[in-house]
């Protein structure tokens, strides 16, 4: 069993945004060449945050509506006293900023309609996922002339 | 230390539903011989979510009473035009469809009053949680006549 | 690959209290020779949650008062009608009672902002975080004279 880390870049666009990240993950597995174990995806960051859903662009506007309706953008919140992105914070205080995963043959167990999503809600902003796999691996293949 | 990989079915009997599945989930990790390790319960499912508090039913009640309220089943969401459970999708990515539980000589090391729920939100349906455990295990007891 | 388990006491002064346990943390990670690995940070309780983000004083106090207006302390909650404390279960249900952090070379990879908190919500109380590492450690040093 070993222990694999890894990151993935995202770039976001905009103030808010729900990215689909699942593809880039997944490809950082078969890079590993990871069996079973379980996968960590982890946001450094303090205004952004991670979620496991469905992709549909209706429902990731949903989740941005929910994100402004409860935590209030230029609110009066405390902490808008010596910033402006209060409800970035709190909203990645609760939605929580990583999530796990089963993995089972170098594959996420991942429901049919699940994907990963990494929220942000303070960009646009050059962002980071961390990845964390522990697990087994794949036997090295020897290169060419190895 | 080794991956051990499982699931229990769980059926689900009303749109709403907060279901202990602690005895199940305990049961497993004494079938497979756990000691020491980490135990991850994950909801393969985008309109459901896991969760760990006091089982008792009033508050289970009241965690859907909760999810009624801010997350408006019926609302006019934007999901809602394409299907009718946006608020189980919203629910679910808030609340996390994932627990992680230290496991110290085989035992889950909840708190006196914590269960882990399983939490419907779009019934009733054939659900699953998929179990891992990474840790140690027992020596395997030789079956009689082996 | 090895599982290490440890706590730490945390004594809370007041009914609500955000509390930055980064440190102590760090201290437990030293203590044990953490290299590369997983940390579990999870409450054994059921009325106080795990949160990470910034441990600014306005916004610890702007999540307990996310917390009173939307769990409402002494609201009309089916719970209360056998305790007082139904908005700390339902906050602590929503909010998370853990949050795992990848390990470098005995440090959390935790972003320039990022603390772990914990989360009172029924204090004041004796309270207790449980911690696991999985992941390699330093070759132990020998004792003097050993």
């Amino acid at each position: 069993m070993e222990i694999v880390r890894g990151s993935i870049n995202i770039r976001t666009e905009s103030q808010f945004e729900v990215i689909d990240i699942t593809s880039k993950v997944a490809e950082w597995l078969r890079s590993i060449g990871a069996e079973d174990g379980l996968l960590v995806v982890y946001a450094p960051h303090t205004t952004a945050a991670i979620t496991i859903n469905e992709p549909e662009s209706g429902l990731r506007q949903d989740i941005v509506d929910v994100i402004k309706e409860y935590f209030r953008p230029g609110g009066s919140w405390r902490h808008n006293l010596i910033d402006d992105n209060a409800h970035a914070h709190l909203a990645a205080s609760f939605m929580g900023n990583s999530r796990v995963i089963p993995v089972a043959g170098g594959s996420m167990t991942l429901g049919t309609w699940q994907a990963i999503m990494f929220v942000e809600m303070d960009g646009p902003r050059q962002r980071r996922a961390e990845l964390l796999f522990i697990g087994g691996r794949k036997p090295k293949v020897p290169t060419q002339g190895a």
